[in-house]
């Protein structure tokens, strides 16, 4: 049957035992093809019927679907005619987030959460502007992304007039990864358990969708597609916004997803999918349970340390953690402006907590990091993971600006540790400081092997001397040491003597290595951040301001949104590389030293 | 009275007349006071009883009251022990929000609004894991923050538990400038219009606060201190997260005040108390009311321009627009995220919106300005007011941080207008651009006079040529101009040749600045933005990435929070001032001129 719908129009036709026939050829589908390829499951598997429902209601893309976070839009994309998964997350193949490149029905491409509600709430307003009446608004979000501030924001939005329709699909599983927290996820589960169905769309519900002036309808079992159809068109027919509150089971159909309360394979590597089990590429232990497995450590010494999630509890490492010290870890919900905030007030009390988030979601919270912690000089430890290039992915889950961004806050310091060891001396040191925000980055992935320290100066470590001379400082943030020491030790075979240091803290710059810089005729800083208002730039200004006229190269990201590639595909095409860097640095160095 | 009280405690042994003739005298002096001096008026009008009462039943700073927005917290400063206005907002005068250097009994710093519950929340769990049962945490907010994402994560978060009590003091006038908009306030109309106050405290009410969890009392008038203390004192017995809904009038007391629709005197210049007047010293139009007219003209021009702000329609300057074409203006409440995001869906639909914002205020949204708008290409300008330095609103209103943060979004552009004439042609230039988004950023306060310009090269403005010889290329940022022609004018006087250039547009770098830095022996930047990662560094990596080796200065705020005091005083203070500059170059090119 699969095969048989490459456009929306095709489902149509079907009769509801071939739709119960193609949701099952969709589920085994996805079972089958992510299993080998990896990528988001548990929640695909529970939108088989919604989103059949959907495309048999709405007319995309004549009418508009928005899909929020983008993670289930795998169903979407077979049913408008991309079946060829076999290159999922990959350099050319299927992006794991809709994509507009891929086609005409997809619209939204950032993968953060809680957003589609405000995409939808501008496109309403436009067609209203324009006099547009015949194109719905459809925004499909989760009961996870609802704890996130911009979505409250949106739905007051969206409520602020009853004549401008927005069709607000409520896809209520439960859970983010982790079951969802807060007064909101109760209130869901109130209305879940109502069991008898609002009579109709009515303002006049008790719920908080109502009283905010939204219709309402459902509960709606969202695995029974004639009742989502029949709740989708009641919803389209309204022509004001409303809400239709979709019950769904993450995981749906496939048991060991439906039964893991860990996250109901929510994203998954390379599975066997029969045992569920992962099939492991990797031996090294990833930086996350590095991370993890010190925090533990430290919270049985310091009974102060607490440690926060934006509802990642899992994949930030702090699993370990919460089953050792359950009192002391706070699951917020998608919400990271409430992590920083919330953590200035438990600082504010004298304890000290962690705030556990991809690199990239930091950026949500950038002004409570500005104002609520660095100017009230709290002491708060952010550890960011996935930072750098994080590839298949794509653009949104980059974790590349942090260090430029971060470098504005005022005494806020930024370690970038190379290795496990590193990693988690620099926790340490992260956690002792009680007046300043500091922050932890690292990339996804496995930690390297250790790299010795041949000599530390003042807080400086040189881990490489390679040739005669001083020609070159190589400074090497974080995770680009074992990159610095192959390109150096390529230079000195070209003639060029070469210095590699890591900072280990990249802010403040640290006056040792302005040191080093005075005594070397260049310097070129290499990071996984973009280049552009990076850590070679502030240290390129620090250089400057100190009188040291060594000329400065930096090496990072150039300031574009990068395709949806692996990480080592990626640091290849900007230039990342050894052997990018060698070429460039052979001529640069050359250059300048001829002309000094 | 007042001169009675010094401390809350000085409060508790009024009688009820005591308190009526003290409430008396604190309007009386704010008005007097405020109207002198300028600064927060109407809000503070408005909290007068409700401060008191929080003050007679909660035991500060042995109880946290906590001050969302701050800005209302006139009163509270008199309460403990503030009495002396007279330099209120000024360098060595009171602060205009709550400061800790001031008292004890203050606790938040940050007037960004919505903050106060997620800091609320911080402070109730961390007493909660240590133990302390004491000490209540008091959350004072407003209808219009409500409005903002953060207060509902927060609110998310406080309602998860049932034992951890936070008492939130909605105070309820209504508006934020202009009346609260979206289905919120639709909401608290109702509950207000519910004139039956609920009996008791209750987890049952039909309000969107009881649904998630939180107790529920009011509505109370916010005026009748009895009444307020009497439903503060019952929810500190609760035990439990409970909202106290107390119904106030923005400006109350001061008729004046009451009757202005536009925001009931919320923030004021200096005026006549009797007349409501302001006493105006600037003549020349306001950077503000220039972007304001402007606009109107465009959007005649224009019918696909929409305006849209975060509840501050008035203070950006949109209130013209809003007249001349309501339906292309939009009010998301104190939304900056959603501003954003909604802004993306309008341009999706082929509409070019305007965001104007307070530059500080655009920090809220640059995970939706890089991923919403940026990944998507979305034509919207952002138009920063108050972007620099703004001084006496303290640290957290300058808007520092917008063209270092701003710089690594791939794509966008950013016009820094020196006056009036080129904010117009920019503001044309941004809202021309249809596939990025474009940001035009400039000062509080009047603009000054026109600056001609010599020469025109290829984008660049050449405004002034001092002295003989190409010793100096000074980039003067947007309104830094004037400042850097006189610095040029001092420097020749010294010997030395300076070119005096306004790039106009700050980012993408124009290769015709490149060229003009070949040209000279020593570049200098000057912006009122901070130094690090700001429009200078991006500079001077843009000149060493093109192989020139002319060194580069850049001047620009130093990494800080600034203390409360003028703009001219501030740009004093970190060197902004044609008389520091011309040390600084005097000796730094000198210095380079000698070396080479």
């Amino acid at each position: 049957m699969l095969t048989e719908v490459h456009t929306p129009h095709d489902l149509k036709r079907l009769n509801p035992a071939e739709l119960a026939t193609l949701s099952a050829e969709i589920r085994a589908f996805l079972v089958a093809s992510v299993s080998r390829t990896g990528g988001h499951l548990g929640p695909n598997l529970g939108v088989v019927e919604l989103t059949i429902a959907l495309h048999r209601v709405f007319d995309s893309p004549h009418d508009s679907i928005l899909w929020d976070t983008g993670h289930q839009a795998y169903v979407h994309k077979l049913l408008t005619g991309r079946h060829d998964f076999s290159r999922l997350r990959q350099s050319g193949g299927l992006s794991g987030y809709p994509s507009r490149a891929e086609s005409d029905h997809d619209l939204i491409e950032n993968s953060h959460a809680s957003t589609a509600l405000s995409y939808a709430d501008g496109i309403a307003r436009a067609r209203q502007i324009l006099g547009v009446r015949d194109r719905s608004v459809v925004a499909v979000v989760g009961d996870g992304a609802l704890t996130g501030g911009m979505a409250w924001e949106a739905l007051n939005n969206i409520a602020s007039a009853t004549d401008r329709p927005v069709v607000i699909v409520l896809n209520d599983n439960g859970r983010s990864y982790a079951p969802t927290v807060g007064g909101l996820a109760r209130h869901l589960s109130s209305l879940r358990d109502h069991r008898e169905p609002a009579a109709g769309p009515s303002p006049a519900h008790p719920g908080v969708f109502a009283q905010l002036g939204l219709h309402y309808i459902g509960p709606v079992d969202g695995h029974d597609t004639a009742a989502v159809e029949e709740a989708l068109t009641t919803a389209r027919a309204l022509g004001a916004p409303v809400v239709v509150h979709c019950v769904t089971r993450k995981g749906c159909g496939y048991p060991l997803a439906e039964s893991d309360d860990r996250d109901c394979f929510h994203g998954i590597g390379v599975i066997d999918s029969v045992t569920g089990q992962l099939i492991k590429n990797a031996t090294a232990p990833s930086w996350t349970s590095l991370f993890g497995d010190e925090l533990v450590q430290i919270g049985a010494e310091r009974p102060d340390v607490v440690a926060i999630t934006a509802a990642m509890l899992q994949p930030v490492g702090l699993q370990p953690f919460a089953e050792k010290f359950p009192d002391r870890v706070i699951d917020v919900g998608i919400a990271e402006q409430h992590a920083a905030t919330c953590a200035a007030g438990l600082a504010a009390e004298g304890l000290h907590p962690v705030v556990a988030v991809y690199a990239t979601f930091l950026n949500r919270a950038f002004d409570q990091v500005l104002m609520d912690v660095a100017l009230h000089r709290a002491g708060v430890t952010f550890v960011l993971d996935r930072a750098g290039i994080t590839g298949d992915d794509g653009p949104s889950h980059n974790g590349m600006w942090d260090m430029s961004v971060l470098h504005v806050v005022p005494g806020l310091r930024i370690a970038a540790p190379r290795d496990g060891s590193r990693l988690r001396a620099l926790l340490r040191e992260a956690v002792a400081v009680a007046d300043v925000p500091t922050v932890v980055r690292f990339p996804k992935g496995s930690a390297p092997e250790d790299i010795e320290t041949l000599e530390e100066r003042d807080g400086v470590d040189v881990i490489g001397r390679f040739g005669s001379g001083s020609d070159l400082l190589l400074v090497a943030v974080g995770v680009m040491a074992g990159t610095c020491l192959d390109t150096a030790r390529q230079l000195a075979g070209h003639g060029i003597g070469v210095t590699v240091v890591d900072p280990r803290w990249v802010r403040p710059v640290n006056p040792a290595l302005l040191e080093l810089a005075r005594q070397h005729r260049t310097v070129a800083t290499v990071e996984d951040n973009v280049k552009v208002s990076g850590v070679g730039a502030a240290f390129a200004q620090a250089v400057s301001d100190n009188g040291i006229d060594t000329p400065c190269l930096t090496f990072g990201i150039p300031p574009d949104f990068l395709a949806v590639a692996s990480r080592s595909q990626l640091l290849a095409e900007v230039g990342l590389t050894a052997g990018a860097l060698v070429t460039e640095l052979r001529r640069l160095v050359t250059g300048s030293l001829t002309t000094q």
